[in-house]
Protein backbone atom coordinates (compact mmCIF):
# COMPACT_ATOMS: atom_id res chain seq x y z
CA UNK A 1 0.00 0.00 0.00
CA UNK A 2 1.31 3.60 -0.73
CA UNK A 3 1.45 6.20 1.83
CA UNK A 4 0.17 8.78 -0.18
CA UNK A 5 -3.62 9.59 0.67
CA UNK A 6 -5.44 12.34 -0.28
CA UNK A 7 -8.35 13.99 2.17
CA UNK A 8 -11.68 14.70 0.12
CA UNK A 9 -14.66 16.70 0.97
CA UNK A 10 -18.00 14.72 0.58
CA UNK A 11 -21.47 16.44 0.39
CA UNK A 12 -24.57 14.07 1.18
CA UNK A 13 -28.16 13.49 0.90
CA UNK A 14 -29.57 10.27 3.20
CA UNK A 15 -33.27 9.46 4.50
CA UNK A 16 -32.39 9.24 7.90
CA UNK A 17 -35.42 7.28 8.77
CA UNK A 18 -33.43 4.24 7.34
CA UNK A 19 -30.84 5.07 10.09
CA UNK A 20 -29.80 5.01 13.88
CA UNK A 21 -28.46 8.79 13.35
CA UNK A 22 -25.16 9.81 11.77
CA UNK A 23 -22.49 8.60 14.54
CA UNK A 24 -21.02 4.88 14.83
CA UNK A 25 -23.43 2.89 16.66
CA UNK A 26 -22.10 -1.14 17.82
CA UNK A 27 -24.66 -3.02 15.81
CA UNK A 28 -26.94 -0.44 14.98
CA UNK A 29 -26.93 1.12 11.14
CA UNK A 30 -25.91 4.82 11.19
CA UNK A 31 -25.03 6.92 8.33
CA UNK A 32 -21.22 7.39 9.26
CA UNK A 33 -20.96 3.41 9.46
CA UNK A 34 -22.30 3.08 6.08
CA UNK A 35 -19.95 5.45 4.60
CA UNK A 36 -17.27 3.91 6.72
CA UNK A 37 -17.84 0.43 5.40
CA UNK A 38 -18.38 1.35 1.84
CA UNK A 39 -14.64 3.39 2.29
CA UNK A 40 -13.60 -0.03 3.46
CA UNK A 41 -14.98 -1.43 0.64
CA UNK A 42 -13.49 0.59 -2.18
CA UNK A 43 -10.20 0.73 -0.58
CA UNK A 44 -9.62 -2.36 1.70
CA UNK A 45 -8.93 -0.12 4.74
CA UNK A 46 -10.45 1.05 6.98
CA UNK A 47 -10.59 5.14 7.42
CA UNK A 48 -12.82 7.85 9.85
CA UNK A 49 -15.02 9.44 8.19
CA UNK A 50 -16.33 12.59 10.03
CA UNK A 51 -19.21 14.61 9.37
CA UNK A 52 -20.15 18.51 10.37
CA UNK A 53 -23.08 17.52 12.32
CA UNK A 54 -24.16 14.63 13.74
CA UNK A 55 -27.59 14.34 13.04
CA UNK A 56 -29.74 12.57 15.12
CA UNK A 57 -31.62 9.34 14.72
CA UNK A 58 -34.54 9.98 12.32
CA UNK A 59 -33.00 12.96 10.83
CA UNK A 60 -32.27 13.78 7.06
CA UNK A 61 -30.05 15.52 4.93
CA UNK A 62 -29.30 17.22 1.93
CA UNK A 63 -26.48 19.00 2.58
CA UNK A 64 -24.43 17.12 4.90
CA UNK A 65 -20.76 17.50 4.09
CA UNK A 66 -18.13 15.12 5.72
CA UNK A 67 -14.41 14.00 4.84
CA UNK A 68 -12.19 11.10 4.61
CA UNK A 69 -8.29 10.56 4.40
CA UNK A 70 -8.80 8.06 1.36
CA UNK A 71 -4.83 6.24 0.73
CA UNK A 72 -3.51 5.86 -2.64
CA UNK A 73 -4.83 7.33 -5.63
CA UNK A 74 -8.54 8.76 -6.13
CA UNK A 75 -9.57 11.05 -8.34
CA UNK A 76 -13.13 13.09 -7.40
CA UNK A 77 -14.86 11.45 -10.31
CA UNK A 78 -13.75 8.04 -9.37
CA UNK A 79 -14.34 8.30 -5.66
CA UNK A 80 -18.18 10.08 -6.57
CA UNK A 81 -18.97 7.09 -9.01
CA UNK A 82 -17.30 4.10 -6.29
CA UNK A 83 -18.66 5.40 -3.24
CA UNK A 84 -22.19 5.52 -4.61
CA UNK A 85 -21.46 1.91 -6.59
CA UNK A 86 -21.44 0.62 -3.49
CA UNK A 87 -23.55 2.81 -0.42
CA UNK A 88 -27.50 1.55 0.56
CA UNK A 89 -30.02 3.85 -1.69
CA UNK A 90 -30.10 5.47 1.86
CA UNK A 91 -27.09 7.61 1.19
CA UNK A 92 -26.04 8.98 -1.90
CA UNK A 93 -22.87 11.35 -2.04
CA UNK A 94 -24.15 14.59 -4.37
CA UNK A 95 -20.11 15.95 -4.58
CA UNK A 96 -16.58 14.54 -3.65
CA UNK A 97 -13.98 17.18 -3.90
CA UNK A 98 -10.00 17.18 -2.98
CA UNK A 99 -9.36 19.17 -0.11
CA UNK A 100 -6.32 20.22 1.97
CA UNK A 101 -5.21 17.63 4.44
CA UNK A 102 -6.07 19.45 7.53
CA UNK A 103 -9.46 20.03 6.53
CA UNK A 104 -12.57 19.28 9.37
CA UNK A 105 -16.32 19.53 8.35
CA UNK A 106 -17.02 20.20 11.71
CA UNK A 107 -14.57 22.93 13.29
CA UNK A 108 -14.19 24.62 9.90
CA UNK A 109 -17.65 25.49 9.48
CA UNK A 110 -19.20 28.86 9.36
CA UNK A 111 -22.46 28.18 9.68
CA UNK A 112 -24.98 25.85 9.23
CA UNK A 113 -27.87 25.55 7.60
CA UNK A 114 -31.46 23.49 8.67
CA UNK A 115 -35.17 23.19 7.16
CA UNK A 116 -37.74 21.36 9.05
CA UNK A 117 -41.05 20.59 7.30
CA UNK A 118 -44.91 20.77 9.08
CA UNK A 119 -47.23 19.06 6.58
CA UNK A 120 -50.56 20.96 7.47
CA UNK A 121 -52.57 19.37 4.30
CA UNK A 122 -54.07 16.01 4.68
CA UNK A 123 -51.84 14.93 1.93
CA UNK A 124 -49.29 15.23 4.03
CA UNK A 125 -50.38 12.00 5.43
CA UNK A 126 -49.59 10.34 2.28
CA UNK A 127 -46.59 8.00 1.61
CA UNK A 128 -44.91 10.27 -0.47
CA UNK A 129 -44.76 12.93 2.53
CA UNK A 130 -45.27 11.48 6.06
CA UNK A 131 -41.57 10.12 6.36
CA UNK A 132 -40.00 13.33 5.57
CA UNK A 133 -42.18 15.87 6.77
CA UNK A 134 -44.27 16.45 10.76
CA UNK A 135 -47.61 15.15 9.32
CA UNK A 136 -49.70 17.35 12.07
CA UNK A 137 -52.45 17.36 9.11
CA UNK A 138 -54.01 20.41 10.44
CA UNK A 139 -54.31 24.28 9.46
CA UNK A 140 -51.61 26.56 11.59
CA UNK A 141 -51.52 30.10 12.21
CA UNK A 142 -48.85 30.97 9.55
CA UNK A 143 -48.67 35.00 10.88
CA UNK A 144 -48.27 33.94 14.61
CA UNK A 145 -45.46 31.14 13.50
CA UNK A 146 -43.60 34.42 11.81
CA UNK A 147 -43.68 36.22 14.51
CA UNK A 148 -42.37 33.89 16.98
CA UNK A 149 -39.24 32.72 14.14
CA UNK A 150 -39.00 36.52 14.13
CA UNK A 151 -37.86 36.80 17.79
CA UNK A 152 -34.71 34.01 17.13
CA UNK A 153 -33.01 36.29 14.14
CA UNK A 154 -29.60 37.45 16.44
CA UNK A 155 -27.29 36.36 18.95
CA UNK A 156 -29.47 34.75 21.69
CA UNK A 157 -28.86 32.30 24.68
CA UNK A 158 -30.33 28.82 23.87
CA UNK A 159 -30.18 26.73 26.75
CA UNK A 160 -33.68 26.20 27.15
CA UNK A 161 -34.04 24.94 23.72
CA UNK A 162 -30.91 22.02 23.75
CA UNK A 163 -31.57 18.46 25.21
CA UNK A 164 -28.77 18.81 27.08
CA UNK A 165 -25.87 21.73 28.13
CA UNK A 166 -22.58 22.14 26.48
CA UNK A 167 -21.22 24.02 29.42
CA UNK A 168 -18.02 24.10 28.26
CA UNK A 169 -18.84 26.18 24.73
CA UNK A 170 -21.45 27.95 26.24
CA UNK A 171 -25.20 27.71 24.81
CA UNK A 172 -25.23 31.42 22.53
CA UNK A 173 -25.84 31.09 18.77
CA UNK A 174 -25.79 33.75 16.65
CA UNK A 175 -28.71 33.01 13.69
CA UNK A 176 -28.49 34.72 10.68
CA UNK A 177 -31.78 33.59 9.21
CA UNK A 178 -35.16 32.01 10.34
CA UNK A 179 -38.08 32.21 8.69
CA UNK A 180 -41.05 30.26 7.37
CA UNK A 181 -42.29 29.75 3.78
CA UNK A 182 -44.54 27.50 2.28
CA UNK A 183 -44.41 23.79 1.73
CA UNK A 184 -46.03 23.71 -1.86
CA UNK A 185 -49.66 23.09 -0.98
CA UNK A 186 -48.86 20.38 1.81
CA UNK A 187 -47.44 22.68 4.72
CA UNK A 188 -44.74 25.27 5.23
CA UNK A 189 -40.87 24.63 5.85
CA UNK A 190 -38.73 26.16 8.73
CA UNK A 191 -35.26 27.34 7.05
CA UNK A 192 -32.67 28.78 10.24
CA UNK A 193 -28.99 29.21 9.37
CA UNK A 194 -26.45 29.66 12.51
CA UNK A 195 -23.33 29.67 13.05
CA UNK A 196 -23.62 26.84 15.57
CA UNK A 197 -26.72 24.64 16.68
CA UNK A 198 -27.11 23.07 20.26
CA UNK A 199 -28.29 19.62 20.23
CA UNK A 200 -32.19 19.26 19.16
CA UNK A 201 -32.11 23.28 19.16
CA UNK A 202 -34.46 23.60 16.05
CA UNK A 203 -36.73 20.72 17.24
CA UNK A 204 -37.23 22.27 20.09
CA UNK A 205 -37.74 25.25 18.32
CA UNK A 206 -40.02 24.41 15.79
CA UNK A 207 -42.20 22.43 18.60
CA UNK A 208 -42.12 25.45 20.54
CA UNK A 209 -43.31 27.97 17.49
CA UNK A 210 -46.20 24.82 16.54
CA UNK A 211 -47.40 25.66 19.56
CA UNK A 212 -47.69 28.95 19.15
CA UNK A 213 -49.07 28.81 15.41
CA UNK A 214 -52.25 26.03 17.15
CA UNK A 215 -52.91 28.56 19.25
CA UNK A 216 -51.76 26.68 22.07
CA UNK A 217 -49.40 29.17 23.56
CA UNK A 218 -48.67 32.84 22.49
CA UNK A 219 -45.40 33.72 20.38
CA UNK A 220 -44.15 36.01 23.34
CA UNK A 221 -42.92 33.52 25.12
CA UNK A 222 -40.33 33.54 22.66
CA UNK A 223 -38.56 36.20 23.67
CA UNK A 224 -38.41 34.85 27.78
CA UNK A 225 -37.30 31.35 26.63
CA UNK A 226 -34.29 33.32 24.28
CA UNK A 227 -32.96 35.32 27.18
CA UNK A 228 -32.92 33.00 30.04
CA UNK A 229 -30.87 30.27 31.47
CA UNK A 230 -32.83 27.12 31.87
CA UNK A 231 -34.52 26.84 35.32
CA UNK A 232 -34.12 30.97 35.74
CA UNK A 233 -37.91 31.08 35.03
CA UNK A 234 -41.19 28.25 35.58
CA UNK A 235 -42.01 28.79 31.40
CA UNK A 236 -40.29 25.80 29.39
CA UNK A 237 -40.53 24.83 25.84
CA UNK A 238 -42.68 22.46 24.04
CA UNK A 239 -41.89 18.55 23.25
CA UNK A 240 -39.14 18.81 20.32
CA UNK A 241 -40.89 18.31 17.30
CA UNK A 242 -40.20 14.96 15.93
CA UNK A 243 -36.98 13.84 14.19
CA UNK A 244 -38.51 13.19 10.60
CA UNK A 245 -39.93 16.48 9.40
CA UNK A 246 -35.86 17.74 10.00
CA UNK A 247 -33.37 18.53 7.33
CA UNK A 248 -29.32 19.51 7.50
CA UNK A 249 -29.36 21.06 4.02
CA UNK A 250 -26.46 22.81 4.09
CA UNK A 251 -22.92 23.71 5.36
CA UNK A 252 -20.98 27.08 4.42
CA UNK A 253 -16.89 27.15 4.73
CA UNK A 254 -14.59 30.07 4.27
CA UNK A 255 -14.17 31.08 0.54
CA UNK A 256 -10.92 28.76 -0.49
CA UNK A 257 -7.39 31.94 -0.95
CA UNK A 258 -5.82 31.03 -3.95
CA UNK A 259 -3.03 28.79 -2.04
CA UNK A 260 -6.00 27.14 0.24
CA UNK A 261 -7.01 24.73 -1.67
CA UNK A 262 -10.66 24.06 -3.70
CA UNK A 263 -12.87 23.83 0.01
CA UNK A 264 -16.17 25.69 -1.85
CA UNK A 265 -19.39 27.26 -0.25
CA UNK A 266 -21.97 24.76 0.07
CA UNK A 267 -25.87 26.19 -0.03
CA UNK A 268 -28.60 23.44 -0.99
CA UNK A 269 -31.60 23.79 -0.24
CA UNK A 270 -34.46 21.21 0.60
CA UNK A 271 -37.09 20.42 -2.20
CA UNK B 1 -74.81 -8.53 12.55
CA UNK B 2 -76.79 -6.17 11.12
CA UNK B 3 -77.88 -7.08 7.04
CA UNK B 4 -77.61 -3.73 6.10
CA UNK B 5 -74.39 -2.77 4.32
CA UNK B 6 -73.00 0.49 2.14
CA UNK B 7 -70.48 0.83 -0.48
CA UNK B 8 -67.70 3.07 -0.62
CA UNK B 9 -65.62 4.63 -3.08
CA UNK B 10 -62.03 4.94 -1.60
CA UNK B 11 -59.72 6.74 -3.53
CA UNK B 12 -55.67 5.52 -2.52
CA UNK B 13 -51.92 6.64 -2.66
CA UNK B 14 -49.67 3.88 -2.23
CA UNK B 15 -45.99 3.39 -2.54
CA UNK B 16 -45.27 0.43 -4.42
CA UNK B 17 -42.15 -0.55 -3.74
CA UNK B 18 -43.46 -2.14 0.04
CA UNK B 19 -45.58 -4.19 -2.11
CA UNK B 20 -45.37 -7.12 -4.66
CA UNK B 21 -48.67 -5.31 -6.23
CA UNK B 22 -52.15 -5.21 -5.95
CA UNK B 23 -53.59 -8.24 -6.18
CA UNK B 24 -53.62 -10.08 -3.25
CA UNK B 25 -50.63 -13.30 -3.29
CA UNK B 26 -50.77 -15.94 -0.52
CA UNK B 27 -47.41 -15.20 1.70
CA UNK B 28 -46.96 -11.41 0.36
CA UNK B 29 -47.69 -8.15 1.23
CA UNK B 30 -49.87 -6.47 -0.93
CA UNK B 31 -52.19 -3.67 -1.41
CA UNK B 32 -55.27 -5.13 -1.36
CA UNK B 33 -54.23 -7.69 1.35
CA UNK B 34 -53.26 -5.02 3.04
CA UNK B 35 -56.45 -2.72 2.78
CA UNK B 36 -58.83 -6.33 3.02
CA UNK B 37 -56.62 -6.56 7.11
CA UNK B 38 -57.81 -3.50 7.62
CA UNK B 39 -61.21 -3.55 6.55
CA UNK B 40 -61.41 -7.01 8.78
CA UNK B 41 -59.61 -5.29 11.70
CA UNK B 42 -62.38 -2.38 11.91
CA UNK B 43 -65.29 -4.45 11.00
CA UNK B 44 -64.56 -7.97 12.24
CA UNK B 45 -65.64 -8.90 8.83
CA UNK B 46 -64.13 -10.06 5.46
CA UNK B 47 -64.97 -8.10 2.51
CA UNK B 48 -63.41 -8.41 -0.77
CA UNK B 49 -61.45 -4.79 -1.96
CA UNK B 50 -62.07 -4.06 -5.96
CA UNK B 51 -59.55 -1.90 -7.22
CA UNK B 52 -60.07 -0.21 -10.91
CA UNK B 53 -56.28 -1.03 -12.18
CA UNK B 54 -54.48 -4.39 -11.01
CA UNK B 55 -50.88 -2.12 -10.67
CA UNK B 56 -47.65 -4.29 -10.88
CA UNK B 57 -44.65 -4.87 -7.99
CA UNK B 58 -43.46 -1.72 -7.45
CA UNK B 59 -45.60 0.52 -9.51
CA UNK B 60 -47.08 3.15 -6.91
CA UNK B 61 -50.68 4.98 -7.03
CA UNK B 62 -51.87 8.95 -5.50
CA UNK B 63 -55.40 8.09 -7.71
CA UNK B 64 -56.23 4.40 -7.31
CA UNK B 65 -59.73 3.84 -7.02
CA UNK B 66 -61.38 0.65 -5.09
CA UNK B 67 -64.66 -0.24 -3.79
CA UNK B 68 -65.55 -2.07 -0.90
CA UNK B 69 -69.19 -3.31 0.98
CA UNK B 70 -68.65 -2.75 4.68
CA UNK B 71 -71.18 -4.15 6.95
CA UNK B 72 -72.43 -2.51 9.53
CA UNK B 73 -72.97 1.65 10.09
CA UNK B 74 -70.50 3.43 8.72
CA UNK B 75 -70.46 7.40 8.04
CA UNK B 76 -67.64 8.24 5.12
CA UNK B 77 -65.53 10.16 7.29
CA UNK B 78 -65.42 7.10 10.33
CA UNK B 79 -63.94 4.86 7.73
CA UNK B 80 -61.73 7.36 6.14
CA UNK B 81 -60.23 7.73 10.34
CA UNK B 82 -60.64 4.16 10.88
CA UNK B 83 -58.80 2.78 7.76
CA UNK B 84 -56.04 5.38 8.26
CA UNK B 85 -55.53 4.26 11.86
CA UNK B 86 -55.08 0.58 10.99
CA UNK B 87 -53.45 0.71 7.51
CA UNK B 88 -49.40 0.37 7.27
CA UNK B 89 -48.21 3.86 6.30
CA UNK B 90 -47.36 2.48 2.49
CA UNK B 91 -51.21 3.20 2.03
CA UNK B 92 -53.11 6.17 2.83
CA UNK B 93 -56.64 6.71 1.81
CA UNK B 94 -57.35 10.01 0.45
CA UNK B 95 -61.20 10.50 0.36
CA UNK B 96 -63.97 8.05 1.02
CA UNK B 97 -67.35 8.32 -0.07
CA UNK B 98 -70.90 6.13 -0.39
CA UNK B 99 -71.36 5.00 -3.49
CA UNK B 100 -74.87 2.80 -5.08
CA UNK B 101 -74.25 -0.53 -4.48
CA UNK B 102 -73.85 -1.57 -8.05
CA UNK B 103 -70.51 0.13 -8.03
CA UNK B 104 -67.70 -1.61 -10.01
CA UNK B 105 -64.39 1.21 -10.32
CA UNK B 106 -63.22 -1.11 -12.81
CA UNK B 107 -65.46 -2.33 -14.91
CA UNK B 108 -67.23 1.43 -14.55
CA UNK B 109 -64.37 3.59 -15.02
CA UNK B 110 -64.50 5.90 -18.35
CA UNK B 111 -61.14 6.11 -18.53
CA UNK B 112 -57.43 6.31 -16.51
CA UNK B 113 -54.76 8.40 -15.90
CA UNK B 114 -50.62 7.26 -15.50
CA UNK B 115 -47.90 9.36 -14.85
CA UNK B 116 -44.74 7.74 -15.31
CA UNK B 117 -41.29 9.90 -13.99
CA UNK B 118 -37.51 9.63 -15.69
CA UNK B 119 -34.78 11.24 -13.57
CA UNK B 120 -32.45 12.84 -16.09
CA UNK B 121 -30.19 14.97 -13.13
CA UNK B 122 -28.07 13.14 -11.04
CA UNK B 123 -29.85 14.18 -7.92
CA UNK B 124 -32.67 11.69 -9.24
CA UNK B 125 -30.13 9.19 -7.66
CA UNK B 126 -31.00 10.58 -4.27
CA UNK B 127 -32.54 8.54 -1.62
CA UNK B 128 -35.31 11.22 -1.86
CA UNK B 129 -36.19 10.78 -5.52
CA UNK B 130 -34.70 7.43 -7.04
CA UNK B 131 -37.38 4.86 -5.53
CA UNK B 132 -40.48 7.62 -7.37
CA UNK B 133 -38.81 7.47 -10.57
CA UNK B 134 -36.07 6.03 -13.10
CA UNK B 135 -33.02 7.00 -12.08
CA UNK B 136 -31.07 6.75 -15.10
CA UNK B 137 -29.33 10.67 -14.57
CA UNK B 138 -28.34 11.27 -17.78
CA UNK B 139 -29.85 13.73 -20.34
CA UNK B 140 -32.25 13.38 -22.91
CA UNK B 141 -33.69 14.84 -26.12
CA UNK B 142 -37.04 16.20 -25.02
CA UNK B 143 -37.67 17.33 -28.12
CA UNK B 144 -37.76 13.69 -29.91
CA UNK B 145 -39.23 12.10 -26.99
CA UNK B 146 -41.98 15.03 -27.84
CA UNK B 147 -42.79 13.54 -31.13
CA UNK B 148 -42.85 9.82 -30.38
CA UNK B 149 -45.13 11.28 -27.25
CA UNK B 150 -47.63 12.62 -30.65
CA UNK B 151 -47.77 9.47 -32.68
CA UNK B 152 -49.24 7.50 -29.43
CA UNK B 153 -52.77 10.27 -29.26
CA UNK B 154 -55.84 8.22 -30.53
CA UNK B 155 -56.67 5.43 -31.41
CA UNK B 156 -54.19 2.61 -31.55
CA UNK B 157 -53.48 -1.09 -31.79
CA UNK B 158 -51.39 -1.67 -28.84
CA UNK B 159 -50.55 -5.42 -29.27
CA UNK B 160 -46.26 -4.64 -29.51
CA UNK B 161 -46.55 -2.39 -26.12
CA UNK B 162 -47.92 -5.51 -23.95
CA UNK B 163 -46.52 -7.73 -21.93
CA UNK B 164 -49.53 -10.71 -22.97
CA UNK B 165 -52.18 -10.47 -24.68
CA UNK B 166 -55.85 -10.40 -23.91
CA UNK B 167 -57.41 -11.90 -27.23
CA UNK B 168 -60.59 -11.53 -25.69
CA UNK B 169 -61.07 -7.84 -25.43
CA UNK B 170 -58.56 -7.20 -28.09
CA UNK B 171 -55.75 -4.62 -28.49
CA UNK B 172 -56.96 -1.12 -28.97
CA UNK B 173 -56.80 1.33 -26.83
CA UNK B 174 -58.30 5.02 -27.10
CA UNK B 175 -55.65 8.15 -25.58
CA UNK B 176 -56.90 11.22 -25.27
CA UNK B 177 -53.88 12.73 -23.87
CA UNK B 178 -49.98 11.49 -24.26
CA UNK B 179 -47.12 14.30 -23.57
CA UNK B 180 -44.26 14.94 -21.13
CA UNK B 181 -43.94 17.80 -19.27
CA UNK B 182 -40.72 19.02 -16.75
CA UNK B 183 -40.55 16.88 -13.80
CA UNK B 184 -39.20 20.08 -11.40
CA UNK B 185 -35.26 20.16 -12.28
CA UNK B 186 -35.19 16.59 -11.65
CA UNK B 187 -36.12 15.10 -14.95
CA UNK B 188 -39.51 14.55 -17.13
CA UNK B 189 -42.50 13.20 -16.28
CA UNK B 190 -44.72 11.40 -19.10
CA UNK B 191 -48.59 11.65 -18.83
CA UNK B 192 -50.72 9.99 -20.17
CA UNK B 193 -54.88 8.96 -20.17
CA UNK B 194 -56.90 6.09 -22.13
CA UNK B 195 -59.75 4.20 -21.62
CA UNK B 196 -57.85 1.29 -21.00
CA UNK B 197 -54.23 0.04 -20.62
CA UNK B 198 -52.94 -3.09 -21.71
CA UNK B 199 -50.43 -5.11 -19.20
CA UNK B 200 -47.17 -2.70 -18.69
CA UNK B 201 -48.84 -0.61 -21.62
CA UNK B 202 -47.15 2.68 -20.20
CA UNK B 203 -44.00 0.78 -19.09
CA UNK B 204 -43.25 -0.52 -22.97
CA UNK B 205 -44.15 3.13 -23.94
CA UNK B 206 -42.01 5.13 -21.68
CA UNK B 207 -38.74 2.26 -22.39
CA UNK B 208 -39.37 2.82 -26.16
CA UNK B 209 -39.91 6.29 -26.13
CA UNK B 210 -36.19 6.76 -23.94
CA UNK B 211 -34.60 4.68 -26.43
CA UNK B 212 -35.62 7.52 -29.34
CA UNK B 213 -34.69 10.22 -26.06
CA UNK B 214 -30.97 8.43 -25.97
CA UNK B 215 -31.15 8.24 -29.69
CA UNK B 216 -30.85 4.21 -29.75
CA UNK B 217 -34.02 4.35 -32.03
CA UNK B 218 -36.05 6.87 -34.13
CA UNK B 219 -39.31 8.45 -33.02
CA UNK B 220 -40.15 7.14 -36.50
CA UNK B 221 -40.14 3.16 -34.92
CA UNK B 222 -43.42 4.88 -33.01
CA UNK B 223 -46.04 4.33 -35.69
CA UNK B 224 -45.25 1.28 -36.99
CA UNK B 225 -45.70 -0.30 -34.19
CA UNK B 226 -48.64 1.18 -33.22
CA UNK B 227 -50.42 -0.19 -36.44
CA UNK B 228 -49.43 -3.78 -36.65
CA UNK B 229 -50.14 -6.84 -34.77
CA UNK B 230 -47.10 -8.11 -32.43
CA UNK B 231 -44.98 -10.32 -34.98
CA UNK B 232 -46.14 -8.74 -38.38
CA UNK B 233 -43.08 -7.00 -38.59
CA UNK B 234 -38.84 -7.70 -37.37
CA UNK B 235 -39.46 -3.97 -35.30
CA UNK B 236 -40.13 -4.89 -31.80
CA UNK B 237 -40.34 -2.27 -28.16
CA UNK B 238 -37.52 -1.11 -26.11
CA UNK B 239 -37.65 -3.04 -23.07
CA UNK B 240 -40.48 -1.84 -20.62
CA UNK B 241 -39.07 0.92 -18.48
CA UNK B 242 -38.91 -0.09 -14.18
CA UNK B 243 -42.14 -0.01 -12.32
CA UNK B 244 -40.42 3.14 -9.53
CA UNK B 245 -40.98 5.43 -12.00
CA UNK B 246 -44.96 4.33 -12.62
CA UNK B 247 -47.90 6.17 -10.83
CA UNK B 248 -51.85 5.18 -11.32
CA UNK B 249 -52.91 9.04 -10.54
CA UNK B 250 -56.52 9.22 -11.51
CA UNK B 251 -59.11 7.39 -12.74
CA UNK B 252 -62.22 8.86 -14.09
CA UNK B 253 -66.09 7.54 -14.06
CA UNK B 254 -69.22 8.95 -15.47
CA UNK B 255 -70.40 11.84 -13.22
CA UNK B 256 -73.73 11.02 -11.00
CA UNK B 257 -76.90 11.57 -12.66
CA UNK B 258 -79.60 12.95 -10.02
CA UNK B 259 -80.67 9.87 -8.97
CA UNK B 260 -77.62 7.90 -9.50
CA UNK B 261 -75.38 8.70 -6.10
CA UNK B 262 -72.52 10.48 -5.54
CA UNK B 263 -70.08 8.72 -7.67
CA UNK B 264 -67.93 12.00 -8.84
CA UNK B 265 -64.90 12.55 -11.51
CA UNK B 266 -61.22 11.98 -9.70
CA UNK B 267 -58.36 13.62 -11.43
CA UNK B 268 -55.25 14.26 -9.15
CA UNK B 269 -51.76 14.44 -10.52
CA UNK B 270 -48.34 13.08 -9.35
CA UNK B 271 -46.98 15.73 -7.42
Amino acid sequence: MSDRETRFKLTLHYDGSAFHGWQVQPGQPTVQGALEAAVSRISGAHRTVTGAGRTDAGVHATGQVASVAMPGEWTSAELLRALNAVLPHAVWVRSAEAVPAAFQPRFDALSRRYAYRVGTAAEAASPFHRRWCWPLCRPLDMEAAAVAAGTILGEHEFHSFAKTGQPERGHVCNVSAAAWRPWGELGAVFEISANRFLHRMVRYLVGTMVDVALGRRSAGDMVPLLQREKGDSPLTTSPPAPPGGLFLTAVEYPAPTSDAGSVKQTLHNVK
